[in-house]
């Protein structure tokens, strides 16, 4: 069983980022539309508003968010998903599709 | 914009699984047939082996990687894929397709 391996750097990268924590959660949320701060942090309990505010920059500086400032009375600061960010939705997909194969939901597993 | 998100639990388990640092490269490798450590090591230079060692223990008892033992001299163990470690297949398939269309690989910059 002598082979060499070797993981293309382009994954691993990608991997980085999708993999990263938290970051595959705020994608999620995101697919549903533009949200404000408050509905992402909402959807994602156990994520502190520090963390996520760090992600979200992280993100936008990576080229998958987009920022969006509306100024009035209050400020309206709104986030969506640019075209690359929007285009991780098949991993998500399929992550679902194993997810919901391979795990029992609290919910079924109450009534087995 | 006044809407309730929330994120499926399946799906934020299977992603903290998958999106854990390394685990993802891990099953990349994995995917190629079974592996010895030093396979996995060597296709993964960045991981240290005691890291690698304990990814495997959580992949084995999360039931995605078979760890099998050989007895003789030396003693070989070798590691694969449980049916339910091969079947994220389609996940890292989706995270290669993004990769290749949104980052210029190390090579690639260099021609242009």
């Amino acid at each position: 069983m002598k082979r060499t391996l070797s993981v293309c750097p382009k994954f691993e990268k990608a991997f980085q980022i999708i993999g990263k924590k938290w970051n595959g959660l705020i994608i999620e949320v995101l697919l549903n539309g533009e949200c404000h701060f408050s509905m992402i942090a909402d959807a994602i309990p156990e994520l502190s508003d520090r963390m996520l505010a760090a992600r979200l920059r992280e993100l936008e500086a990576l080229g998958l968010v987009d920022r969006h400032v509306d100024t009035g009375y209050p400020v309206q600061v709104t986030y969506r998903l640019t075209e690359k960010g929007q285009e991780i939705q098949p991993v998500l997909a399929e992550v679902h599709r194993w997810a919901d194969k391979w795990f029992v939901s609290a919910a079924e597993a109450k009534i087995k």
